[in-house]
């Protein structure tokens, strides 16, 4: 582990029990950190800052860590000169060697004069003293764009630390950028496997170490968040894995012995599943079964009736309620049909997933729970074909998505589970106006879109808000291959749907200049329609039966979205039938 | 009011529906914004688009409005060319006139080649068509750092529409900062009474306009936002007022008979009041007085002691604690010193506060609530000296600050309550390390520190986190002239003193270079200290009682902060407290 300075001083244990908690946990501190600033072109602040240090190193000694991050200045007195600067280090590590420590000096993205890896290292390097070295930090690199494959110039030796974050892409400045929205290896955009491939074939072979500032993991429950650090790292090396064998097949810049090298270092999990489709889906119903009675009018053919369930089925796919106490129906578990349904299991119990043992489709599976607590089980890819139980739906052709709502502190843990754990990718996020809010959205599909899985964070409502909470809103959406047919089939069997207004059909002809008699067809069914280049998308809605509605959607010319464009106007008529319910 | 079209859209009414609301409300609608990406290099799209615009002036011809908003456009194909994008606009204008209809063109800080109002102004000025005018908006303008002065070069009468928004000072990109942080006029750190006042100088003498997009506002109560935005318009006209006076007083650019003008077209309200201190200080108290016992521990001496109140003073400061069923202690009331009370009421009365009548400091007095819902009473600037009721407290020369928790959807609603109401000016806001978030902090003082009332939210709360909740944890400072007298006396009469611990002093020893006697004497007191520049500021702090502690604090040099260095020692100090009581 490393120790923020910040934290031992805000602490009441003296450095001393910190050491000897640490040693009773089995724990090694690797590194204490920030020393800031201490290069200077005043030689009066410079010598203050190596005193300064020499307490710090007085202070390390007492914790049992020998090893401390210097960070590169952001004072407007910081040395700009190289060769000055290597001299600053080389004292500091004089000083670090009379106390039996050792010093790795890191660029900051927004350092005054140093705030590239490469002069980092290159400063160390110059410094020319056993007690100095480098650390890389990946945010640090990628979040201004450099290129790490500069870090297979440094000598490996050089590198004596390896911090490791993750982030999504956002517009802002790399200082409030990295203090509150880094986040875990897997959980954002940054290329993370990369740098520190890079590091360990350029030689480094010490810890990966996770740096994550981040205001939501501030507020979350700290064994969330050691769940989530732990997963993300046995992810990323696996993640390291096939990014070797990729360099293996291609054969850039490495030899065969140094990658087996590097390979030797990383802990091996089973492959992440590659998913070939949902199986099932289940639901928690409110008392009286209203979602049962939806599934029902919707057509669905009982397979099964018995007290604690009722499922249905229609061709391979099968859903499934159970009545519980809860106020509010929701989806409650989904059956992903995977090549190898046990690799799948074994590798989410490395990844700190709870195995359970289930009965689904008539055989004993392995299931885990989401973060949200949705149940995933790990199904058989092939699922012996069901005798048709009835007429079943009219053209409907299995299920298209699933939206689950997550709890707002659980956004990123519930990413990572899907993309380690359930072998899905994240889509680029999206922000839905809501009435009362912005819904934060992610998309997450498998690489072939045979499972989707699109994850909302509705908006914290003012308590004094007069409009009712819908935290619980979730949906299942089925595809069609006629929309039209569709809408009157739910029609005739009295499925209430769900009506956006007059008004967006309007402007949908002003946008798309479609001709009057499509656009009275979609608006007398209640069909909304967007269109992203030459591929369109008709989906229609069920009213909000407790806590899940049902959607349909006709996807035409290769349309790849979830109609974000339509979503806010779906929010604001639930919103509407909200208040008159 | 302005119809922003994605609400219309959104809605259920028809625009004849929503034109008999507004009708029937008295509202006038003023402007139907935003057609976006009308010009194109591509004249097909053109054309397409005017097509679109047709349908929209049809709609709006419904809605009763005659004025368009068009933006800039953001698309690949827009119109570089100044000239043709002239041309562009003036068959727009043809367009609108056609309709009985004008347009109001406006650039936004991101359009793909217009995002300057001044490029905007000379196309709509070189469009040369009745119907084509340019519409100002604050933040467009202020976010880029454009220089409002080249708004006094524009002829008001092609200054169709003003649009006011302000705005956090945010490291981030103008379109994600203008889609998610504007806020009210008055709110922000951006200068929107220049612009506005420059518009009118020009001869605009339409609407002002507030366009706000801001996450927190959709979240919070409608009423609140409504409130917030009236008081931020009277306010911004008692701003525009004040820079009218100096420009009179400087001559620059405007003739008296402009400004008189100008002026006429302002609301008047009473000015602000200028605080010059804390009068009492209220506190609600704990079933078994909990608070009155800390306050007699320090040594006030009671004044009245009634089964509904006790008060104690010490020379004109009067402390008074009310005993209520609630679960915490806060603080439940100010009084705020102000040189006429009765127009500090009459102020907030027109800013849409409610005056309350109380009776306080033995006469009867008018009080308004803040929106956290603290009585903030308004006392006369001079006060009669109150005859020593004891010994008192030694070296108290009175009340630093007091800090209040605000909710979370109230503290821009707070800051303009105590800027507009209160008289105080924003100090740079922080976000302070809670060990369970981030606080978010700001500080409010009068021009002369007379009175400081610092505002702080908290961060939210993971409900699976087992730390309990301190959601309502305020605090009254008091200064000192000597902190450590202080202490001494504190520890005799037996308060319980919060401590951060050892390594705070050891690392103040590293950072400052203080003699080891100096930290040993704060060490051993539990004094905090930080120094900016020759300032230094020496603070300690009681146990907290219910939601409430006692801090006090000496000022040295002068130090003009709050110690916003040490407020993360205090805090984890004060969870560490939390998890043992």
């Amino acid at each position: 582990m490393e120790i923020f300075e910040h934290d031992l001083l805000s602490g009441a244990w003296s450095p001393e029990e910190v050491r000897d908690r640490c040693a009773d946990l089995g724990l090694r501190i690797n590194l204490f950190q920030p020393f800031r600033d201490l290069d200077s072109r005043d030689p009066e602040r410079f010598a203050a800052n190596l005193e300064r240090a020499r307490h710090k190193f007085d202070l390390m000694r007492r914790l049992g860590v020998d090893l401390m991050l210097v960070c590169s200045s952001v004072a407007p007195d910081a040395v700009a000169a190289p060769q000055q600067l290597a001299a600053q280090l080389r004292s500091m590590g004089e000083v670090a060697q009379e106390h039996g420590a050792r010093i790795a000096y890191e660029a900051l993205a927004w350092g005054t004069h140093v705030d590239d890896y490469r002069v980092a290292a290159r400063a160390a390097l110059d410094a020319d003293h056993p007690a100095v070295g480098t650390c890389l930090d990946s945010f640090h690199i990628l979040s201004r764009g450099i290129d790490p494959a500069g870090i297979l110039e440094i000598p490996g030796e050089l590198i004596f630390f390896l911090q490791l974050a993750d982030a999504p892409r956002l517009a802002m400045d790399v200082l409030p950028w990295s203090r509150h929205y880094r986040c875990f290896p897997g959980q954002g955009g940054l290329d993370v496997p990369g740098v520190a491939l890079n590091a360990l074939l350029a030689g480094y072979e010490g810890p990966l170490s996770l740096e994550v500032f981040n205001d939501i993991f501030r507020q979350a429950p700290a064994r969330q968040t050691a769940r989530d650090a732990h997963r993300s790292l046995l992810h990323l090396q696996d993640r390291m894995r096939r990014r070797l064998a990729a360099r293996r097949a291609s054969g850039v810049r490495a030899s065969a012995h140094e990658l087996d090298r590097v390979e030797s270092l990383l802990l091996p999990i089973p492959p992440a599943p590659t998913p070939r489709g949902l199986a099932f889906v289940e639901l928690d119903d409110e008392s009286g079964g209203p979602l049962a009675a939806l599934v029902d009018a919707v057509g669905f053919a009982r397979a099964k009736d018995a007290e604690d369930a009722t499922a249905w089925v229609h061709e391979d796919v099968w859903i499934a309620t159970r009545p519980v106490d809860a106020d509010v129906a929701r989806v409650s578990g989904l059956g992903v049909r995977v090549p190898d349904p046990a690799r799948a299991a074994a590798r989410a119990a490395q990844l700190g997933c709870e195995l359970i043992s289930v009965e689904a489709l008539g055989q004993p599976l392995q299931a885990v729970d989401a973060p949200d607590g949705t149940r995933v089980t790990f199904c058989p890819a092939e699922l012996p074909a069901h005798p048709p139980a009835g007429v079943g739906v009219p053209g409907l052709l299995g299920i298209d998505h699933v939206a689950l709502t997550q709890p707002w502190h659980e956004f990123d843990g519930a990413t990572l589970f899907w993309t380690a754990v359930g072998g899905l990718d994240s889509l680029p996020s999206n922000d839905v106006a809501d009435p009362y809010g912005l819904v934060r959205s992610q998309a997450m599909t498998s690489c072939g879109r045979e499972v989707a899985v699109v994850l909302n964070v509705q908006p914290r409502r003012a308590q004094e808000h007069g409009a009712p909470v819908r935290d619980g809103t979730q949906h299942i959406a089925f595809q069609t291959d006629d929309i039209v047919a569709m809408a009157d089939h739910l029609q005739r069997q009295g499925v209430p749907l769900l009506h956006v207004g007059d008004n967006y059909y309007e402007d949908l002809q002003a946008l798309y200049a479609f001709a009057d008699e499509d656009v009275e067809r979609w608006r007398s069914r209640a069909v909304l329609v967007d269109e992203v280049g030459a591929g369109r998308y008709l989906q229609l809605f069920t009213q909000t039966v407790g806590g899940v509605f049902l959607e349909f959607v006709q996807r035409v010319d290769g349309y790849a979205g979830f109609g974000a464009r339509n979503a806010p106007f779906r929010l604001a008529a639930q919103a509407r039938a909200d208040v008159r319910s």
